[in-house]
């Protein structure tokens, strides 16, 4: 591959080598599918996904928020995952990943200079650790979305992975501290899946 | 596939149909492929990149931005191509898709309550039109990933389809109405792209 280096602006050519790094994000395959279930779906797709739900679905939010932040989050959220692997919620390797994830941060991220190299860190780990309110409201998307690709395609991840209700329930219901009412839509979403036979109790 | 229709808040189940409907455009490829070159770009991957470009290449814009404005337009620029299709840059019938395209606006951001459905209509006539700073700057990073994408795969789309520097220049020059910084990259980029053999005068 060609690379830009010009010379000519040293800022400008440092942002570009990260923005080309980042491009690797869509090569990166996430656990559950396009909602017409036709493929796997790769976390530059899903991020898209879940920044546009973010803007679209901001009122159903339990506080009012800082919107531009929350989109930040979510378009960056997952571009650690090119070093770290993209982990499944529901394995129990999310501890060892959470380490992997903080090293990726530093050499991604410390691509930038300084002054966004610090800034970008600082969104991915306030959404990490899911304390401010725009932290809580933007983790709902990035669950809320699996949980539709799951219906939509009558289970298809929960299955192929023998994931049940319970084990569902108690890693989303995080969703409830950032929006009661879409809270009470997946809440009902599930109690569907299992009715259904998507999903088992 | 499965719906989701619980009849129980019927403006986030608008909502969520309509975030199910642009899933689709992660199966709308693009001309141009991934930094990588290992295969074409869809268009929620293409948004993706250019809505974090914008963020991180904010500092070079012309004037005083509202900043979530153009994230937020290039997030959503390319979901009418959903009915009217990717329409290369260079190819003639560019004036027949932009009737298309508002068509395709009218559909399907028309799913939406009238609010949102009239916010998202009028964000994306905004950045067709190119006459806000938002827009003009917007503007730039959907004409500069292709760009980058033809300069680091060796020219590979402007080789395929017969592109020569002028018609290049002439079509990527607006960059220069949102940024002066970039474009003065931009038009180092291209004679480099000249010299190296990948663009022809």
């Amino acid at each position: 591959m060609e690379k830009i280096d010009f010379a000519q602006n040293s800022r400008l050519e440092k942002q570009l080598a990260f923005l080309i790094e980042i491009d690797k994000v869509k090569n990166i395959y996430r656990k559950s599918k396009l909602f017409d279930g036709s493929r796997f779906e790769n976390d530059a797709e899903h991020s898209w996904t879940i920044a546009i739900m973010a803007v679209l679905l901001n009122e159903f939010s339990n506080f009012k928020i800082d919107l531009e932040k929350v989109v930040l989050m979510l378009l960056i959220h997952d571009i650690v995952e090119i070093d770290a692997g993209d982990t499944f919620l529901y394995a129990a390797e999310r501890a060892d990943a959470a380490q992997k994830e903080e090293k990726a941060a530093e050499r991604i991220f410390g691509m930038l200079d300084a002054d966004q190299r610090d800034r970008f860190i600082s969104l991915w780990k306030e959404f990490e650790d899911k304390k401010t309110n725009e932290a809580k409201f933007a983790g709902v998307f990035d669950r809320l979305e699996p949980l539709l690709q799951n219906y939509l395609t009558e289970g298809s991840t929960w299955k192929a992975n023998g994931i049940t209700y319970e084990m569902v329930y108690e890693k989303n219901r995080l969703i409830k501290e950032g929006s009661e009412e879409i809270w009470t839509f997946v809440d009902t979403l599930l109690h569907k899946a299992v009715e259904k036979g998507y999903l088992k109790k």
